[in-house]
């Protein structure tokens, strides 16, 4: 065993605060440059700026007309106008300097020339009428922007107006990235398009193969050349040996290892003033440690506070549970049905990329907290302005592809429209249906009592109505199979077979009721079936175990088989409906998507698909008819 | 009088609806180019982007351990350890595939190798347990982003993670602005900032003399290199002639004149499906339409909805008059006083560039309204984060220099917090605290009766007290004169020569009161001061005058005066004290500013503006007192 004389498990903040205090001391912090105002926009003033000249710097004219001493236009009007001769009067333009011994202007449409050299006045000014005074904007001496503000748009105007011609500012931060080994391809431009939007110059390093030698000499160069210092690599710990050797031997560690998730192989080391960090190589811990670590510490640089994170309440919609030993960040969408703003959690692997990019907000969970239930209220720091929210449609329920579809039909015709879809199956969506969580839910839950779809479950569950089932599409479900069909498939029976490995959907959700139905029909114990207990959350995602050889057959839809190239043994053709509460179908955006459905550009997009039929999608389905009141 | 065939007062939304519609109409669309995915951050999509490959693209490993079937873990433990030979196990490191016929990972804490090719295992483990599905992340098909999304770095990471290399976006417009003959210098730096930060490319012409011929070259010029152009010109009707010709000419125009205010003088006009937009000069006026105008059609052009703005109600601390002919835009500082957001009105000249630096919100008061009373409760498009505005100390009252200067210093040693000072005179202040819209009152009130400064106003308008008097500095009230004193003036009397221009503060101010009362005690009559009745806000506008030539005399402080290099005749030494409410008074931003008031950097800085005695400042006066008590 290793002993290490630093820490391997620190709690985010309080190595944070270290971190800080330690650069502090040794000395991090940014440069002052002098440059051109007209190059200053978006810079951090270094000190106070006071502007130089007055602006307007004499008194000028706000009209066009003519200028005069007040005085001579008294009691002039429409009935009685004053005729006044040159050099009575001077013309002037907007912006025009005010000529001396005049002390106001009379609007052109006040006027009327008799010849060039006289003019009748038909409104009397009274002095400084029409006139911006000497300073009206800018007194010279007064300060025009503090220290350690940032210098947006009108600031770079005022400052011009106030006679500045340059201004001192705080350097950018040079913030070089050095991947090392087996560091994901993704991450350098992830990294460096997040650097230049938080206002450094990211400086990308060529990757640096997995040897002491090699890393030694690459961050030799990036501490020459660098304000920060970032090693990229595999969040192995075991990998990263080679990068803590060199970081001890050029510089020291604080701590190797964070008490948070994802981010926990983070390294916190410095050279001098030079902060030397180790991010963990998986893109969302990547990602996260930038936010966390690297953001901070810019902030520190620029004397900025940190970014107005929004905080909101928001109801989760599953549970979440967490390891007591770590601050868990777990990214959820965030989504407003009625008055009420709830989050989902999106996956948590730290490799799930695609969690960050469709997150609206992160949920801390604390160090020695086990998690939240499903409807507990937390804290949400929000991600995306609250406002969008409000413009999306939240669609929880059954899986199926034709969602995304819809979501970008949606936003790509009503640009300020937004869709999430949460695979919860078709029953999780039922149940957040009841707790008023969402507007849609997909649904296709086959009754093997009557052999219907989704009504009788509906009644069951709704007594009272107040929802709305919408039609959308049928679509065939059946075997997926690998290419070829190797093992020759032909039915569920076919299942049983020696050695295969099945991959299965969650339960709850629409398909894995068919497959437990049809297994129950043909008298199967499912315990016999390899992998029955395998179960993932879309039907692409048992396509993908398919094609990728770690499955041999799963049920699933037409369409992610065609997607994947796959074998397709028909079994039945099911009815998907949305189901949607009396409430949501009013919206407007509600509305927008029941017309979306019933576009051709719809049946196109979904002919494309392939696997389904159309049959009158966006109408009603009758549901609380008297007959059915009664059974209910 | 000319007669125009356009709209010369359109309500702006009718005129920017039309506008669009006709660009539409006449192809106002973006390209589609093909960028490489790395440089494609912040891009907008042209078309859904689907992931070509799983991520993961097979099974692997979400620790550093061993790799193995999970069957052979079966009821390992620290007592009861299970000992593998190789090939039964593979040794991997986070990331790393899973080899064929393994389907679980054993963690390294818990196993020990007994030799290089046997190991001990402690625990068991179930199938998939520490691996990463195919496709977990990413399945090959899955839609990642949709038409017209906005690319932030984390889509990056999950497109390049789901195989994309090159992905197709929107170009970006190029946006071309001609400044013509007299159009001010800053307008060219703060629109091409501006466009820069909203991803549109700026290509800013040299200034063009305001001449049809040149005018038609850099118009034709612009009209082959740029998707939408800006003429930018002085803000006077008169002068845009030549460019108002230019665009009939070439192309058409809409209509030229909107009703609004500021941005009054714009000219909408088109060459097929290229704006030509003709901003008016006056830099506030310019801003505006680019963010009323100019904003709306790039967001057209990507397709993206109107900024997330936030709209907030506040309370406003003075009316707001308005023309009910003008949609008009005034903006304002907004902050938190207790749990109410107030909002005071900044300078609403259009040339007045610092309203625009300062404001932290547009209220719009609409055509036909004629504005809003003080107390009235409006709606305000907020341009600042409003988490901001909790962390921002309001201060109202009267106006001093070293107001700037605590406000520096403030959010010097605090980049969190905020400063926002409205100057409306001592008694003014003193109302603010009463109807609870400011943390602190700059006052100076002299009362004539016995000599003191503030205590007895105070007493009177607070007699249940709830307010704290802090001391802030003693200052040097005095006739500011021009350099050399050429009038030879040396006192209040000599004010009444003949031809003497004064300039004077405005009613309520401390410093009115106190000439009020000086002119009194000599028994001279206001009525007989030429200029008495000419009102500014400040000591440096009223310095700036006199420097300026347009008056020859004003009260004021010391500091101000040596500022302009003013000769200065010394009145009188009063205080300068800081009224806060006992329930700001408790507020850490408070509390700080009194440390702040307390430094020797503070001593330092007022030392340098000169015309300052400190004695203890930022302690509390005593008013409530016993004694003072009976009096009230």
């Amino acid at each position: 065993m290793t002993t290490f004389n630093y820490p391997t498990n620190a709690p985010l903040k309080e190595a944070l605060r270290k971190f800080r205090e330690l650069l502090i001391s040794e000395g991090f912090s940014p440069g002052i440059e002098t440059v051109p105002v007209d190059q200053a926009a978006y810079r951090v003033t270094s000190e106070a700026v006071y502007a130089t000249i007055c602006s307007p710097y004499r008194p000028v004219s706000t009209m066009d007309g003519i200028a005069l001493a007040a005085g001579l236009t008294y009691n002039a009007s429409d009935d009685h106008p004053v005729t006044l001769c040159k050099p009575q009067f001077v013309p002037v333009y907007t912006g025009d300097p005010i000529p001396d011994n005049c002390n106001a202007v009379v609007r052109n449409e006040d006027t009327a020339y008799e010849s060039p050299e006289t003019i009748q006045i038909f409104s009397s000014v009274s002095p400084k009428q029409n006139v911006r005074q000497i300073g009206e904007d800018i007194c010279a001496g007064e300060m025009i922007l503090g220290s350690f503000m940032e210098i947006a748009p009108a600031a770079l105007g005022a400052m011009i107006s106030g006679g500045i011609t340059e201004v001192s500012v705080l350097t950018r931060p040079v913030i070089g990235y050095i991947p090392i080994g087996a560091a994901p391809d993704s991450n350098s431009s992830m990294f460096s398009s997040t650097l230049t939007e938080w206002h450094t110059i990211p400086r990308v390093y060529p990757i640096v193969p997995d040897e002491k030698d090699e890393i030694r000499a690459a961050v030799k160069m990036a501490l020459r050349e660098c304000d920060m210092v970032l090693l990229g690599s595999g969040s192995s710990a075991g990998r990263e040996n080679n990068a803590v050797s060199v970081i001890s031997e050029l510089g020291s560690i604080l701590c190797h290892g964070l008490a948070i998730k994802p981010g926990k192989p983070t390294l916190l080391g410095y050279h001098g003033c030079i902060p030397v960090i180790g991010i963990p190589g998986n893109p969302v811990s990547g990602l996260i440690i930038l936010e966390e670590i690297v953001r901070p510490l810019i902030n520190e640089w620029y004397r900025i506070d940190h970014p107005d994170k929004r905080i909101c309440e928001v109801t989760l919609t599953k549970p979440i549970k967490s390891s007591p030993r770590y601050e868990e960040f777990v990214r959820v969408r965030v989504g407003e049905v009625g008055d009420k703003l709830i989050a989902s959690p999106l996956n948590r692997g730290s490799g799930v990329v695609t969690s960050l990019m469709k997150a609206d907000g992160l949920v801390r969970v604390p160090e020695e907290s086990t998690g939240y239930e499903a409807g507990e209220t937390v804290s949400v720091d929000l991600l995306k302005p609250i406002e969008r929210m409000s413009r999306t449609l939240v669609v929880t329920g059954s899986h199926d592809m034709l969602l995304d579809e819809l979501a970008d039909m949606l936003h790509a015709k009503y640009p300020d429209l937004y869709m999430m879809s949460s695979h919860v199956g078709s029953m999780g969506g039922l149940m957040a249906v009841k707790r008023g969580e969402t507007h849609i839910a997909g649904t296709h839950l086959f009754d093997e009592k009557n052999g219907t779809y989704n009504t009788s479950f509906i009644r069951k569950r709704f007594p009272k109505g107040n929802v709305k089932l919408i039609e959308c599409v049928y679509r065939v479900q059946g075997l997926m199979l690998p290419k070829g069909n190797p093992r020759d498939i032909r039915s569920v029976r076919d299942l049983t077979g020696k050695g295969l490995r099945y991959v299965n959907r969650q339960r709850g959700c629409g398909t894995r009721i068919l497959i437990d139905y049809l297994m129950k029909k043909e008298g199967i114990d499912t315990e016999s079936i390899y992998g029955y207990d395998h179960e993932e959350m879309t039907h692409t995602a048992v396509a993908a175990q398919i094609a990728g050889g770690t499955a041999d057959a799963g049920l699933g839809v037409m369409s992610a088989a065609r997607l994947y190239d796959l074998d397709f043994v028909p079994i039945c053709t099911e009815q998907y409906d949305l189901l949607i509460p009396d409430e949501a179908y009013e919206l407007d955006i509600v509305q927008k998507v029941l017309e979306i459905l019933k576009s051709d550009e719809f049946a196109a997009r979904i002919e494309k698909l392939g696997g389904y039929e159309l049959h009158h999608p966006g109408t009603i389905r009758r549901v609380f008819d008297d007959q059915a009141a009664k059974e209910a």
